[in-house]
C-alpha cells in the first residue's frame, strides 16, 4: 500500500550492533528527544492560527509583487535556455524577508496588530510558486509561441498559425490552470500522509520557513539554523563563484568531464550543482541508485546500442535532438515507463481505495477510510510527536471530496465549452478524451515529483502533442490542435505536482491544506493575467523573439513545432522497434511494481521504474549528484549517525536554498546584460593543439 | 638571537580565556600529554643505533636503485619544464617499502639480523635526495647545456662553447658537489636548536618516517597515522584527478583563475595544488602572511607600475621574460631582498657566536657556547620531553668544527686547481673568491628554505653569472666563464640547503648528524656518477633536445645562456632604476630586521624580508596556496583547538605526501608518452566566442 515507508524504513537494518554502534544509539536517542523539542515542542506553544487568519491582505500584496519578479525571471529563461529550476526556495527565502521587514517597522511604531507567523510564510511562498509556475507551464517559450506564424515560417511549415495575442491567451490560461489543482486535492492525504512522499524541494523550504521562524531558546534548533545558515552560505557562494567561469554555453563547471570525455558525451560526469547534491541527501537511498541504474541502463548501455544501429533503425545524420532518431527512442521509452509506473499505482491505489470505501460502507465505521491509515492515525503512538502533530492539524482543516469533484467536472465542462472557440481545431471531444485521462497523468506526475523533484509537466505535454496530433492528422489543423492539447496537460500535471509540493511544505509548517488550496487559486488567478502581460512585454520589445539569432531565440518554441509536425504523422513516424521498446519497458515497470509488492518488506531493495525513467530523457547527471549527496549522508552515519540525523536534513536543506537562491541575482545578472567574463572550457588534447594553433595566430 | 622563536611563540596570544576556552585548554593539555607519549616517549624503549649502525649495507643498496629511478624523474623534468618539485618524502616512502619488504622477507626466512629502524629509513632518504638532487644542480637543463654549440646557435651567439661529454661533467661535479656539505656542517646545530627552522618539507618526512616506525599500541599515533593517510590519499588522488585536465601549458587546474582572469595575469590565483596548502599549515602563520605580503607589493603593487612605464623605463615590446625588461626587476630586487635578510642574520650570528666564544674564552666555561643556548639546553626543563631527548640526541655525535673547515678548505683548494684545465675561461681567482662568498650564501639559502621551503639555489646561480660575467668581460669568454661559475655556487648552495632539510629530518628521527653526513657523502658520489649518466642517456637518445621543438626542449638552457650574455654587458644594461630600487630594498631588508630585532617580543608581528622576496620573482600564487593552509588551521584552531594541534601536522604532511608522490607516476607516465586526455582552459568571454566560432567551423 504505501511503498515509500518501507524505502523510508529501509535503513534502520544498515545498523549493525558493536559496542560504538551502541553508543552512538544512546547519543542518537538523546538528540532525537531534543530534535522533536526542536521542532514542533518548540513551536508547541505558538497559537497556530485558523485556516482564514493564514490568508493575511499582506500575505496577497506581498505575493503579487514577488509574483511579478518571479514572472520577469521565468519569462526570461523561457525564452533563452528554456529549462528552470525550482524557484519554492526563494519565494519563501523573499517572503519571509518582505513580511518581516514590513511586520517588523509595524512593531517598532507599536501598530502590529498579527504576528508574521511560518503558517502565513507557507501561504506566501504557495502563492507564488502558484503564480510564477503558470509562467513556465503557460508555454510561453514552447507550445504557445510554436503556434505563431514566425515559427511555422521557421519550421517551413504551411499549415495553420495563431499569433500571440494578449486577450485569447489570458482566456485560455483561465479555462485550463485551476483543473490540476483540483484533479489531486483528493490525493493529498495518500501522498503526503501515507505514501510519506519526500518532495526534497517542498521539504527544504519547510525547514527554511520552520528555521526562520523558530523561538528563541532551542539550542538543537539553533545549531541547526547554524548549520543551515552555514550551508546555505557555502552553496550560494559557490553558486556564485560558478557563474564566473560559464561565459557560454559548454562552459564551467556543468561541462566538466570529471569522467572523461567520453562519459561526458553520453551525459555521465558531475556536475557540481549544490541543489542535486542536496536532493541526493534528503531522497532515500532507493531512489538514488535507482534513477543512478536508470541512467546506466539506457545512456551507458541502450543509447550507445541504438546508437550502432544508426543507419539501420533511423536515417544517418538526423542530430541528436531529433525525435526521429535517437532522441526518439529516449523520450518515448522514458514516457513508456512512467506511464507503466504511474499507471500500476494509481490502480494500486484505487483498488484499495474502493476496498476501503466498500468495508467502510458495510461495517458502518464513519473513520479511517483507508486501511493503510488504521496505523498512521494521528493517535498511534509509533509516531514522533512532530509527525502526530503535523497529521492532526493537516486532517483538521478537510476540502470536501465531492467539492474537488464538483470543481473539476464544473471547470471541465467550462472548459470543453470553451476552448473549441479559441481553436478551432481543438475538437471537444478530444478535450473531453484529455479531462478523462489528465487525473491519472496528474497523479502520476505528482508522485514522480514527490519521489524525485523532477516535475515531468513537458514530457507529458508530449504525449499530449503524439495522441492528438496523430488523432486529428495533418488534414484537420493537427498542428495547432496538438499543440493547444500539449498546453492543456502540461498546465493540469504541473499545478498537480506543484500544488502538492506545497501540500508538503504546509504539512511541514502546519498550514492548513484549505488555506494552501486558497492561495493557490489566488496565485494562479495572477498567474493568468501577469504571466502572458510579461511575455507580451517581451514579445513587444523583441520583435526577432523566437528567431535563431535573437537575444531571445526560445530554443523550446522550434522544438515544439517540429514535434507536432511529426505527431500528426503518428506513431509509424517513430524510429523502428522503438514502440516495440515501448511496449516492453511499459510491462518492466508494471512488472518490478508487481515483484516489489510482493517481495513485501525485502522489496526495498528493488528500484522504482519511476525514479529509473527521468535519466532516460533528461541524462544521468543529475544522478550521479544526488548519489554523491547519498554517498556523503552514507559516510557521515557510518561516522556519526546521531549527527548525521540530527544535521542532515538541514545541510540538504542549505545545499539546495543556497544554490535555488542564487538563481535569483543570476538572473537579475542575465537581464542586466552582464554576462560572465571567463569561459572554463574542455578540449580534447587534440582540439586544444589546434585552438592553441589558431590563438597563436 | 632567534627570530623564529618569537614566531613559533606567537600564536598563544591569539587565546582569549571564556568558559569554553578553558575547557579547550584542559582538552589541550590533556592531548598534549598524549601526543608526548605518542611520539619520542612512544619509541622510547626502542634503541636507536649508534651512527655506524645506521649505516648499513641494504640501505646504500636501495639508494643506489631510488637513485637512479629519481634522477631519471629529475632529469626529465629538468628538460621539459625546468621545475622540479622537492622528492624528500617520495625518497622517504619509497625507502621505506623496499627495506620493509625485504627485511620482511628475511624476518621470514629467520635470517634477519638488523631490525629496520627509522634511523635507517632517514639514511636512505638522505643518500637518495643527495643524489637525486645533483640531477638538478647539475645543470644539465639550464646552464650546463647552455655552454652548448647548439645553445650558442639558439642564441645566435658567437662566442666559446663547451658540448657535454661524460669525462668532464663527471669530473666538475666531482670537484665542485661536496663544498656544500662542510660549507653548512657547523652551522647545523644554530639552524636547527637554536633557529628552530621549520624545514617544512624536512618535517612532513620526518612525520612520515615516524609514523611508519610507529610501535603498536600508541592510541594518540595510530590516529594521527589514520589521518595522514587519509589525507595522503585524498592529496594523491586529488593530484592524479588534476593530471587529466592538463593536456598542454595553461590548461587545468593550475591554470584556474580562480580570483578572475586580470589577477590571473598578475599571477594572483590559487592553483589548487595540495602540496603548498599543506606547507601553509606547517609553516608559521607570520610566513605565510610575509609571503602573500611580498606578492601583493610585487606583483600586485610595483610590477604593475613598472609595466606602466614600459617604454620609458625599457624598451617596448621586450617580452615578459626578458632581463632587459620587467624580469630584470623581479630577479634583481628579489636578489637584493634576500641578499639584505641573509646578510644581516649571517652577520648577527656571527656576532653573537663570536661574542660567545669571547666570552667562553674569558671564563673557560667549556659548555654552552652560544648565550640563547643556555636556555635551550637538553637539561632545560621548559622543553618537552621530545625536544629533550632529539637535542640530547642531535648533539651526542659531533663533527668537529676542524674537520669541517678543513675539509672545506682542502676541496676548495683542489677545486681551485682544477675547474681551470676544464674551463680554461675560468680563472683561478674567480673561483677563489666565489669560494669566499659561497658559505655566506649557502647559509642564506639554507636559512631561507628552513623559513619557507623554497631553496632559491638557481637565483644564487644567477647571481654569479652576473657578478663574474661582469667581471670577467666578453672578450674574455665571460659567457662560459659565468656559466661554469653559476654551476659552481649553485652546487654549493643547494647542497648546503638539502644538507640541513636532511638533518631536520635526522632531528626528527633521531638519526645522528653524523651518519646524515655520511649518508650525504655517499648520495653525492653517487649523483656525481649517475646524473651524467643518465643526462648522456636523454643527449643521445633526443638529438634535437634543447631545441624549441623537441619534447625535450630544455627551456631554462636558452635562458641561462641568455642571461650570461646580459651578464657580460655589465649592471649598466639593466632596466632604468633597477639597481636604485635594488639598493632600496636591500637597505629596506636590514631595517625591517633591525626593527624586528628592537621591538623584541612584539617584533613576531613584524614580516620577513627572506619569506617576501620569494614571490617577487615567482609570483604570489603559491603564497595563496599557503594562505589557505593557514586559514584552514586557524578556523580549525578556532573551532576545536586541542584537535588541530594533535593532527594538523598530520593533515600537512598527508597533503606534502600525497601530492609528493604523485609527481613520481605522473613522471613515469610523462617519460611512458601517455599525455592527459583533456585541456581545462580559461578563455576571456571574447576570446571564447572566438575559439567556439573557429571550432563551429
Amino acid at each position: 500500500m504505501a511503498p515509500n515507508e518501507n524505502v523510508d524504513n529501509g535503513f534502520e537494518s544498515l545498523d549493525y550492533v558493536d559496542d560504538e554502534q551502541k553508543l552512538h544509539h544512546e547519543e542518537r536517542t538523546k538528540l532525537r528527544e531534543e530534535e522533536e523539542i526542536s521542532v514542533e515542542r518548540v513551536f508547541q506553544h505558538q497559537l497556530v492560527p485558523s485556516w482564514r487568519n493564514q490568508l493575511t491582505l499582506r500575505a496577497f500584496v506581498v505575493s503579487f509583487l514577488l509574483s511579478i519578479l518571479f514572472s520577469f525571471i521565468v519569462m526570461k529563461l523561457n525564452l533563452t535556455t528554456g529549462i528552470i529550476p525550482s524557484l519554492n526556495v526563494s519565494a519563501g527565502l523573499l517572503g519571509f524577508f518582505f513580511v518581516k521587514t514590513w511586520t517588523k517597522f509595524l512593531e517598532k511604531s507599536g501598530m502590529l496588530r498579527q504576528p508574521f507567523t511560518r503558517q502565513e510564510n507557507t501561504v506566501i511562498q504557495t502563492c507564488v510558486v502558484a503564480s510564477s509556475g503558470i509562467a513556465f507551464s503557460g508555454g510561453f517559450g514552447s507550445y504557445l509561441l510554436a503556434m505563431s506564424e514566425r515559427e511555422a515560417k521557421i519550421a517551413s511549415d504551411s499549415s495553420d498559425f495563431k499569433d500571440p495575442r494578449l486577450g485569447w491567451m489570458i482566456a485560455f490560461l483561465f479555462v485550463v490552470s485551476f483543473l490540476g489543482l483540483f484533479s489531486v486535492v483528493p490525493l493529498r492525504r495518500i501522498m503526503i500522509i501515507d505514501f510519506k512522499l519526500t518532495y526534497p524541494s517542498g521539504t527544504a523550504t519547510a525547514h527554511l520557513i520552520n528555521s526562520f521562524h523558530t523561538p528563541l531558546g532551542a539550542k538543537l534548533a539553533k545549531k541547526q539554523v547554524n548549520v543551515l545558515g552555514k550551508f546555505f552560505s557555502l552553496s550560494f557562494l559557490w553558486g556564485f563563484f560558478q557563474w564566473f567561469y560559464t561565459a557560454a554555453d559548454e562552459c564551467g563547471f556543468q561541462a566538466f568531464p570529471s569522467l572523461g570525455l567520453k562519459a561526458y558525451e553520453n551525459k555521465f560526469f558531475f556536475d557540481f550543482s549544490a541543489i542535486y547534491v542536496g536532493v541526493g541527501m534528503i531522497c532515500p537511498y532507493i531512489i538514488n541508485i535507482s534513477v543512478l541504474l536508470g541512467g546506466i541502463i539506457s545512456w551507458g548501455l541502450m543509447w550507445p546500442l541504438i546508437k550502432n544501429q544508426e543507419g539501420h533503425w533511423y536515417a544517418i545524420g538526423l542530430g541528436d535532438g531529433d525525435l526521429h532518431g535517437i532522441q526518439g527512442y529516449r523520450v518515448f521509452i522514458a514516457i513508456a515507463l512512467i506511464l507503466g509506473d504511474g499507471l500500476y499505482n494509481f490502480v494500486k491505489v484505487l483498488t484499495h481505495t474502493l476496498l476501503g470505501l466498500f468495508n467502510q460502507i458495510r461495517n458502518k465505521q464513519r473513520e479511517n477510510v483507508l486501511p493503510v491509515a488504521d496505523q498512521d492515525s494521528p493517535s498511534s503512538p509509533q509516531l514522533s510527536f512532530d509527525d502526530r502533530r503535523r497529521t492532526q492539524l493537516f486532517l483538521k482543516d478537510q476540502i470536501p471530496t465531492w467539492f474537488a469533484v464538483g470543481g473539476y467536472v464544473a471547470i471541465a465542462s467550462i472548459s470543453t465549452a470553451t476552448l473549441p472557440h479559441i481553436f478551432p481545431q481543438l475538437k471537444w471531444y478530444y478535450i473531453l478524451v484529455i479531462y478523462l485521462i489528465a487525473p491519472t497523468l496528474a497523479f502520476c506526475n505528482a508522485y514522480g515529483c514527490g519521489l524525485t523533484d523532477w516535475s515531468l509537466a513537458s514530457t507529458y505535454g508530449k504525449l499530449a502533442i503524439f495522441t492528438i496530433g496523430a488523432w486529428a492528422g495533418a488534414s484537420h489543423g493537427g498542428v495547432l490542435a496538438s499543440l493547444a492539447a500539449c498546453g492543456v496537460m502540461m498546465n493540469i500535471v504541473s499545478t498537480a505536482s506543484d500544488l502538492m509540493q506545497d501540500f508538503k511544505t504546509g504539512y511541514l509548517t502546519l498550514a492548513s491544506p484549505r488555506s494552501m488550496f486558497v492561495s493557490q487559486i489566488f496565485g494562479t488567478i495572477m498567474g493568468c493575467v501577469i504571466s502572458p502581460c510579461v511575455f507580451w512585454i517581451f514579445y513587444k520589445a523583441f520583435p526577432d523573439l523566437g528567431t535563431h539569432t535573437s537575444e531571445y531565440p526560445a530554443p523550446y518554441a522550434s522544438v515544439y513545432r517540429n514535434m507536432a509536425i511529426l505527431g500528426v504523422q503518428g506513431f509509424k513516424s517513430l524510429p523502428k522497434h522503438c514502440l516495440l521498446l515501448c511496449y516492453i519497458f511499459f510491462a518492466a515497470a508494471i512488472a518490478v511494481n508487481l515483484i516489489k509488492d510482493l517481495l513485501g518488506k525485502r522489496g526495498r531493495f528493488v528500484p522504482l521504474p519511476m525514479a529509473m525513467a527521468i535519466p532516460f530523457y533528461i541524462g544521468p547527471y543529475f544522478a550521479i549528484d544526488m548519489c554523491v549527496g547519498s554517498l556523503i549522508l552514507y559516510v557521515w552515519e557510518k561516522i556519526n549517525k546521531a549527527k548525521a540525523d540530527a544535521f542532515g536534513p538541514a545541510v540538504a536543506s542549505g545545499l539546495i536554498c543556497g544554490d535555488g537562491i542564487w538563481t535569483l541575482p543570476a538572473s537579475i545578472l542575465a537581464l542586466a546584460g552582464v554576462k560572465p567574463p571567463i569561459c572554463m572550457k574542455f578540449l580534447s588534447r587534440a582540439t586544444n593543439v589546434r585552438v592553441d594553433k589558431f590563438l597563436g595566430n
